[in-house]
Formats: C-alpha cells, sequence, structure tokens
C-alpha cells in the first residue's frame, strides 16, 4: 500500500463536498493527487487546499483510473451513475447518497460502532443519513450494554441538510419577513423562516417520510439489531447548521443511570454532558456529537430519554466519509 | 343569574390578557362593566373594546365587589395574591396561572373535554397550560375511543409562550445576527435565533423540566386518567406564534385508523388533515387546533403518532377562558 493516496471528491462544489475538503486538509490525510470533480458548469473555478488552487474538473470528462479513494457527494442518481465507472477503476468509492446503503453488499459504516465491516466492501462503502449518524453516535454506549428494542425520535433539522440553498431561502425569507416583501417558496414545502415543516422527502404509503424511515432501516444494519423498531417524526428547523434529535428508547436489560453516564464517558466521538445541554447554535462546525438531558423515560420501566446534537454536514456527512477513509488505510497498512 | 356579566381582566397588558379581551370580543362575550387590570405602571392608558376607549386600572387598588368573572392572566404569584380577594368578593376567578391547577378543589377545564366539571367549582376554575392544552385537543377524540396508557411528546414552542418579551427577543436576535452584531440574552437561557433551545422552566431532581411535567399532570386530571404516563421533551423554537407537538401515543384497546378518523373528524374545536399537515406559521392567530400526519407507531402495536399544531396565547390560553367562562354562564343559566 502506498503512503499517500490518489484522492477525488465528486461533488466537490456542493455543501458536503466543501466539507470533505476541509476535513481532508484539518485532519492531514495523506493525499498524493486531489481531484476535485463537479459539472461542467463549475468545471474551471478555483478552490484552495492546504495553500495550493485546485481547479474544479468536470466529473463526465474524469477518468477514475489510478485513483484510490472516490468520495461521493452527489445525489442518488449521480452516484449510481458514476459507481460503476469508479469500482470498475479500481478505487473505492465512499458514498454519502442514500442509493446503496442498504445494498447487501455495501457496508454502511459509522468508524466509532461498525468500522470492522469496512473489510466487506467490493468497492463501495456507503455513508449513512446524517440524523441516523447523530442518534446512533448518540446512543451507541447504551447499545453496548444491552440491545435498544425500540426508539421514538423526533428531530430538529437545520436547512443545510437541503444543502447551501436551503441556507439560502431560510435567509431570503427572513430578510423578506424584515421587510414586509412576500415570502417566496423555492426548495421547501412551506415557509421555514419563523415555522417548522413536519415533511423531509416524500412520505410513504404508511405516512412516514423518507427521512424518518432510514433511522430505522440503516439503524438496524449498523447495529447489527435486525428487530430494532423505530418510530421517527423528521421536522426542518430555522437552524442554519447542526441537527438536533430528542430520543425516547427501551432496552432490552435494565440499565442504572451510573452505567449510562460511565459508558457514555468512555466512548469516542461524542461529548457526554452530565449538566446542562447542548444547542445546535453552538454545536456548529463542530466533529463532536453532544448528548444531554438524559433521564428516565416516564413510560417505560426500560426506557431513557436523552437529547443531542450534532453538526450535520460534518460528522453527519463529510467528517464520518473522511473517518471511513482513514480506517479503511489504517486496516491496508 | 344576568344577561350581562361585570367582567375584569388581571394582566390585561400581557400577551395573554390583551388576546383574552380580543377573544370577548370577537366571541361577542354578554358584558356589562368592564375592567382592566394591570400594574401601577400600566394604569391610565387606554386600550379599545368594541370601538369604545377603556381605560387600564391598577388592580392593586380594584374592590373585586360586583365582579361577576375575573379573567387571571399574571404571573403565579400574583394570581395566588388576588385569588382570595376575588373569591371573598364573590366572583369568579378563571385563571391562567399554573398555581391552582393541580389543587383538588380547582376544576382544571378544556370545555370540549371536562367542562362537566365546571359546577364542581369553589370559587377558582384552571386554564391548562398551552402545551397541554394542545395535545389534550389533538388526542381527545382517541382517548374517547380507548383509554391512553402512555405518550412521548416533543414539542416546538413558540416565543410568544414566554410573552410579548420573547418575541421581541428572537426579532431583536435576529436582527443581530443580520447586522453581525453581539447576540444578547436576556430571558431565554441561550440564543434563541437560528437555534433550538431544549429548557422551559427549571429541571427537577430527575431531569424533567417543570413545563414537561405539566403534561402528565394537568393531563390525568383533565381526562380522568390517574394511570396516564407521560415522557415530554420541551423545546422553544425561534417561531412566533403557535406551538407544535410530535406526539406517539398508545391506547389500551387495539383501534383501527379508520376509528381514529372518523373520531376526529367528528371532534369539536378540531381541524383533522387527513392529507398534508398544518405548520405554526399557518395556525397562529386561530382559535382551532390542527391536527395532521395520523399514522401507525412502528414502535407498539396499540402505538399512533400526529402532529398537532395550534395557536399558544388563543386556543392555548385567551380563548380556552373565555370558552370556560362561556360554558359556565350557561351552565348558570
Amino acid at each position: 500500500m502506498k503512503e499517500k493516496l490518489n484522492v477525488a471528491i465528486l461533488g466537490a462544489t456542493g455543501a458536503v463536498g466543501e466539507a470533505m475538503l476541509k476535513g481532508l486538509e484539518e485532519r492531514n490525510f495523506p493525499i498524493q493527487e486531489l481531484h476535485l470533480l463537479a459539472s461542467k458548469r463549475s468545471a474551471g473555478k478555483k478552490v484552495m487546499f492546504k495553500r495550493h488552487e485546485i481547479e474544479i474538473e468536470e466529473a463526465d470528462l474524469f477518468d477514475f483510473h489510478g485513483m484510490d479513494i472516490v468520495f461521493g457527494a452527489v445525489e442518488n442518481d449521480l452516484a449510481e451513475q458514476y459507481a460503476r465507472d469508479i469500482v470498475k477503476a479500481g478505487a473505492i468509492f465512499i458514498d454519502n447518497s442514500s442509493a446503496f446503503r442498504l445494498n447487501p453488499l455495501v457496508p454502511l459504516i459509522i468508524p466509532e460502532i461498525n468500522q470492522d465491516q469496512i473489510k466487506e466492501h467490493k468497492g463501495i462503502i456507503a455513508n449513512p443519513n446524517c440524523a441516523t449518524i447523530l442518534a446512533l453516535m448518540a446512543i451507541q454506549a447504551i447499545q453496548r450494554l444491552s440491545p435498544i428494542t425500540s426508539m421514538v425520535v423526533s428531530t430538529y433539522q437545520a436547512v443545510s441538510g437541503a444543502g447551501t440553498k436551503g441556507i439560502e431561502e431560510l435567509e431570503d425569507q427572513v430578510e423578506a419577513t424584515m421587510f414586509n416583501q412576500a415570502v417566496q417558496k423555492k426548495i421547501f414545502p412551506e415557509p421555514i423562516a419563523y415555522n417548522v415543516i413536519p415533511q423531509i422527502g416524500d412520505f410513504d404509503e404508511f405516512g412516514y417520510s423518507k427521512e424518518e424511515m432510514k433511522l430505522q432501516n440503516e439503524g438496524r444494519k449498523i447495529l447489527r439489531n435486525e428487530s430494532l423498531l423505530v418510530s421517527c417524526t423528521c421536522v426542518r428547523v430555522p437552524v442554519i447548521r447542526c441537527h438536533s434529535e430528542a430520543i425516547q428508547l427501551v432496552t432490552e436489560k435494565s440499565l442504572t443511570r451510573q452505567e449510562i453516564e460511565d459508558a457514555m464517558k468512555n466512548t469516542l466521538g461524542i461529548i457526554y454532558m452530565e449538566e446542562g445541554y447542548p444547542t445546535p447554535f453552538e454545536c456548529s462546525d463542530e466533529d463532536m456529537i453532544y448528548v444531554g438531558r438524559l433521564r428516565k423515560d416516564l413510560t417505560h420501566d426500560h426506557g431513557w430519554m436523552l437529547w443531542c446534537c450534532g453538526d450535520q454536514i460534518r460528522k453527519g456527512a463529510a467528517i464520518n466519509a473522511v473517518q471511513i477513509a482513514e480506517a479503511w488505510l489504517k486496516m491496508n497498512h
């Protein structure tokens, strides 16, 4: 294995692609060659990486041969379109879309939880949904003490979960409200300024949105807990960055507060707050997941309640992907 | 019983007091004399009611004799201070504070649910907490089909729940953010602009905030369901008016979707949305409680999930109080 790798980011100009680039720089990922790929529209633009200017290349014209790792930060259709070429060219595709997450041949990885499964990859490794990463990071310490049987989760999701356009829409609407102008809706189904919207993605025949089913579906796979039951309400809130979640969970065995707190304090990637609580404003642009307000659930003997916040673009997407690459690199060294 | 009543509003200049005044006007409550009471600071100011100017009177100097109904829109300490005088003077005190809600001698009333208990009053009738009114209005149809055994609730509560000062704080912070100025905290424990805060009121020894325990405590009394279990996470969100709640509930008996929908459609005071969902922005300044996103809970055989929105100053406080007065009047006619 080489000491330094050839790396490409597919979708380098979006919010997650930019955060991946930043993550690679901050974490000093060992890079030989770096290619930033985007649509024709963005090709030719220049971006800084470690004090070097890098020109955006057109993804459609790019030859993936020679690449070791390709990070995917594009929508499902494009991820599916490029995946074959990337894998055929011998590179590993660490993909942030939901296209391959439930594919049994594709490991779905949160490195702190199941990095041992990386070795089962056949060319593609999937990055979980952002709200899923946040919830599972927050509850992983409990899951190690006793299998979790069910969870009821309500989310408070930032507008940047819908990309930079989400941030623009909130800012435009706030400004319009301030100056008594009409509020324009573009990407969110309802006004988001001074509002909350209980819909993220289309609804299925049972009334759940796509986003709401991800936590159960992806959670079962990542935790290797096929009987996990999750009922979720995913809600968009007028926060710029960083998702929050109110979680109720039930464990198989009875646990004490002390056991859970000890386990939380010894869990990588989370900051457990014994006193106080995190808010999305102060957890923005951080890589750690913050957990607070742990308390006994009043509805169930084996139940617990907690509150968590995490920057969904960083640990919820970009940083988790870089961590997957780091773990893969370590395994192959 | 007289045809028209002598009415006073204690705390007439606050958000709830103003909404009570508006409610009395809109609903054409039969008023003979109307007295608007507030602190010395507000005394002498003038307020419009049915195209008449009414002067604010100083509460401390007011003699409650001759009043039929006094609406309370003040904090607990003041409600407790004035209650004795009001009752002694022979008036009925319909109080929006939490001071008397759990007192066994005081009926706690949501007219659509338990107006029959009004007749048990001994001079004081309590208005429930706003988040409690919203949740119970939304689930009352289900509770009539089968007792509800437990609920897990996450709230999305508007800043006006903290009064007009809450609205000002959000607006000031949004403006400060827009002009890159420092954000000032006054009444909320964390910044509320572009943030959510999982704390409303102080925390008890078990880690629950006061607001979070109200739904269980008041819910048991209003529904006459002493074994009801509720685990709540109360969260302040940057919405001006109108609270929202994501509710998971479990019923004793198994119910069908059809039964619940039929019951919802035949319930006074709520608008059930079979398709789509309400948001707080569009439900602001409305008296109805909106319920949507009814779906089977995936974690429990007898469980259901729903989403509801309601203006917490109107039905959540002022209008509910006026409705109590109307129901009381009807009983005494």
